[in-house]
């Protein structure tokens, strides 16, 4: 077989499709290369995806090379994450890195190109790998340019055929389509074959664009090797009055005869000897660059405002307000700065984050019932900047929990309120309490978990949230309990308010968050009259905790009773006792939580049944306080 | 106005539609007065659906109400759970629930008509009341019964419009079509009005039937108020050839002018004075009862055959083998129980469950990349009586929190595992580490949390998880690890090893699970040339934990280090805390765990990047031991 190719050179938007042509052989000699010397990766489903990512770099993809911060740039998530080599061939061809890092870090330790991409390199917005979410990132991009920056660019996607299983992606669509989002176009690559065998759907392209025409996306279908097929869908994107998604029939390993098309190629390496006949199948290794089409309009963002004066609300001690209601007007006023973006899932008016859409309903963003979407939204808007606050039912947070492991990877600023925490919302029965949410928050890597028990707490830690790096949660309550603070009590997020104790002369010390507290001050009251004189901790900051107050505690008190409107596991009693281990332990312990499954109730009914109300917080003290 | 209407009588599958209409209208009166009682409650959205769910147990739900668990009975799911007073009024029209418990219980402490059902009511099925839910279990129970029972029962799902946007529910439509479940109906209720608002697609009734349609189902359209239209669609899908969705046009708050169609009632009982005149509107208080269809073949199960005899594999110590290769073997050999299902979400070959589907593939069940849809069937398919194991990745049962959260609410019996546990994955990086499962899983109420160290334990506890009840969950670790233990080795479920011990002359105890075991053995080993003897437990059961043996360590080494390969939130160490805290604490404490963000690289190099090594564990050891 003779080949006649390029092994070096420049393409351009301008290029013949033949040399764009060799520019994909490359990216898939390329993506052999770098897994055989990394000894694992996902070469077949790279190569299945060549074609189509040389014509986008080449022709399609605006994209400023040196800048990857310029506000004109498109974006191109890789919502197929494994295949990750495709995707740093093209920063070779792009030449924004070596062949040799390429070739020789691939997925090594120390290595900006990890198994799958995270944000860690500058062209890359957000971590995949998580099947599912490349899309619903990419819906968040595109609202940003189409709705709040009115930018030009575009947001391509690439989508495997195996992750159309997952529900996300039809939230993904169906929001696409709401929001009209022509901006957004979607590439799957159906290669029929996913990691353990055929596809759901294999081939069947057609089933695939009813379904996409049918939550109101437009559908193209093509050869996914044709590369004037491939070149004329990515044009008549731009065209388009809906978002589109483009169905790329591709062959697994194509390019390469003896994995083509062949089941049980998924996610493995060539030996080197294999490796060494696909890059001669394919042409040999080439050190093509590309200069693709760069942003014409030079749109840079709006000169940076004066900062905005945010005017928070303010609250009488005593005042009996819900924490999830000062939550919403904290952020109706944060809207002052306008990098805050709300996100609600169809429960605004419970977790009141409708006092935001009240005030701002241009940046007021409505996912319906559908978490994984609003969530994967509010990352996407972080990447442009945006300080998203999305929020709902503590327990509906859950929906979503992979989505924010994922976006703990992708190093995004998230700001997330969940209401109805607890036993204590009551009627409404155990589906829709928060029971879980403190220990599923904790463990995201590099988090932030506030829990206020009053109004003033709840708006100062709303507030601080703002300026927050990470992802941070505020938990809020239900039913409406006293102010305790005054309006310009400080909260520093790690701290925690001591609002009873007559000094070292505390018998014991009770620690609250949320509801607890308000408990926690009453069956101080009742042990009070009792003798014994008990320290109340608001242990507003769950996630950090101020170990230095607890550990005085300790010492002073010799007692420790820690109580919370969640399950015993990972919430605050472990977090109270992660803190103190590393110094001595707690002394005398409580730890008092919601054991048994829960039913419906008052609010005080399902406090007392669960073991969690003020008679239970002092029974447990004048015990532990021997 | 003039009523012509039955305030008593008996409903049969012969009487006239027009007398049918009578018990609509009773449900619906029901539904008022319970939920004004309880002072809460979803009156609206239980009259919208009242005239099907009227038609559907006059005619159509086949139901021995005096034997709630006559395996030939239909179904019943309500997905949208909050329309929970509906539901119970039909109870009460069949007579299984009296006037009184409906009218005076409802939603109050210790009654069992909670706000959203649960199985505790022995007509429901699965707790329900996070929406999108109901349908994705129906598909699970429609499963059984077509696959695996063969049993002529269908189910009956009712679905909320808003809960269409869940990805969940097009999952759920999808496998319907995918496994031809022919009985399974859904019915939405489109009642065009959501929480706070309308909803995404109002009364868009053709949006509706043309995603259904392109996801493999029937769809019908039908005026929700139209008995002749509702008896016919329900009469339509016993002949259907595929899955059926009705959707039924309908009015929120149907039959009461005052709230009829109307927005801001959603989830808001009616005061008392509009209660009295809605009741009037709605012809007054009726007593009907209904006897609707009841089961016509008398199908049992097959006689309880004799307890199969379970082969276990058996493995040498010192061989390497992988405990996710030896859960899926021991997964096979279970088999021969044949209420043993498994279920995959397309990763199979790397969590070897596919070990069962290559010896049972009549009960081993392929999702796709959909967990939320796996969790649920799993779910539905307990409702039956089978044992399902469920298994995937640890980072990606995330995915499917929710579902696990609500199956502990529904008591559920499910085995889950996940594999690819933490940073020991090596070169595929963060995406695909579970650094979140303990926490997620320990916090689920009633739970078992398992996390064998080799492949003798892996088994044990794999066929443990075979007979507990509730929820639980097996952590596997993706590489070869030397087996510990020999094959007869006993593995109690809250019990714990000791490997390594001098008995009282030990200087610190090192607690391990899964590979850290292994590190900890090398660390004892280094710390044994030093001269510092180490105790080491392998606490292969995470949740019970073993805390006697944890208090033993702690009063006779007086030093323990912790190490896991998870997040420090909510896993071993804090388990470990929690288990002492109450008797003493720990003594001089470490705990090792992941802190920081992964990255790729191999196994030995991120156990070390991430400090839970032999090296840093012999380091914490020489600290604490003092």
């Amino acid at each position: 077989m003779t080949v006649t190719h390029h092994t070096t050179g420049h393409v351009t938007p301008s290029t013949d499709l033949a040399d764009v042509f060799e520019l994909a052989q490359q990216l898939r000699v390329d993506s052999v290369r770098a897994s055989t010397a990394a000894g694992s990766g996902h070469p077949t489903s790279s190569m299945s995806a060549a074609d189509v990512m040389a014509v986008l770099l080449a022709r399609h993809l605006t994209f400023d090379w040196r800048r990857p911060d310029h506000p004109a740039n498109d974006h191109l998530i890789l919502s197929k994450g494994h295949a990750s080599p495709l995707l740093y061939a093209m920063f070779k061809a792009a030449g924004v890195i070596s062949d040799d890092e390429l070739v020789t870090t691939y997925r090594r330790a120390g290595s900006r190109l990890q198994g799958h991409p995270t944000p860690i390199l500058p062209w890359v917005d957000v971590a995949t790998g998580s099947l599912g979410q490349g899309l619903p990132y990419g819906v968040g991009v595109a609202l940003a340019g189409r709705v709040l920056e009115l930018l030009p660019y575009r947001v391509w996607v690439l989508c495997g055929d195996s992750e159309m299983s997952e529900g996300s992606i039809w939230e993904a669509l169906d929001k696409a389509s709401y929001y009209g989002l022509t901006n957004l176009t979607a590439i799957v690559d159906v290669n029929r074959l996913g990691q353990r065998g055929p596809t759901e759907l294999g081939w069947d392209i057609d089933a695939y664009a009813s379904r996409i025409t049918a939550f109101g996306c437009h559908a193209l279908m093509i050869d996914g090797h044709d590369l004037r097929e491939i070149d004329a869908a990515l044009d008549a994107v731009s065209h388009a009055d809906r978002p589109t998604v483009i169905l790329a029939r591709t062959l697994k390993g194509r390019g390469f005869s003896e994995v083509e098309d062949a089941d049980g190629w998924h996610g493995k390496a060539l030996p080197q000897d294999m490796a060494d006949r696909a890059v001669a199948e394919l042409g040999g290794v080439r050190q093509l660059t590309v200069a693709g089409p760069a942003p014409t309009a030079r749109q840079e963002p709006a000169p940076a405002q004066a900062p905005a004066s945010v005017d928070l609300p303010r609250y009488e001690v005593g005042e009996k307000v819900a924490t999830r209601l000062a939550f919403g007007k904290a952020l109706a006023a944060l809207g002052a700065r306008p990098e805050v973006v709300a996100l609600d899932a169809e429960v605004g008016n419970s977790t009141h984050a409708e006092e935001f859409g009240k005030v701002h309903p241009e940046r007021y963003f409505q996912t319906f019932i559908a978490e994984q979407a609003m969530i994967a939204a509010a990352v996407g808007l972080s990447v442009r900047g945006y300080r998203p606050f999305a929020s709902t039912f503590a327990a509906f947070l859950t929906r979503a929990h992979d989505f924010v492991r994922m976006a703990a990877i992708s190093q995004a600023t998230l700001a997330l309120s969940g209401s109805h925490c607890g036993v204590e919302i009551g009627e409404d029965g155990p589906s829709q309490m928060g029971l879980e949410d403190l220990a599923m928050m904790r463990s995201v890597q590099g988090s932030t978990v506030l829990y206020p028990s009053d109004a003033t707490s709840a708006t100062a830690l709303t507030a601080a949230m703002a300026d927050l790096p990470g992802i941070s949660y505020l938990r809020t309550t239900r039913g409406k309990y006293p102010v305790l603070y005054p309006a310009d009590e400080p909260f520093p997020v790690g701290g925690c308010k001591i609002l009873r104790s007559s000094g070292t002369e505390d018998h014991v010390t009770l620690v609250g968050a949320g509801v607890t507290v308000h408990e926690c001050l009453a069956a101080a009251d009742d042990l009070s009259q009792r003798g014994i004189r008990a320290r109340v901790i608001d242990l507003y900051s769950v996630k950090p905790v101020d170990d230095e107050t607890l550990r005085r505690a300790v010492a002073e008190t010799g007692a420790l009773v820690v109580v919370e409107d969640h399950h015993p596991e990972g919430g605050l009693g472990e977090a109270v006792l992660s803190a103190l281990a590393p110094h001595g332990g707690t002394g005398r312990f409580a730890h008092l939580a919601v054991r048994e499954l829960p039913a419906s109730g008052s609010s005080a009914e399902l406090l007392e049944a669960a073991g969690i109300s003020a008679r239970h917080i002092a029974w447990a003290a004048r015990r532990v306080a021997g």
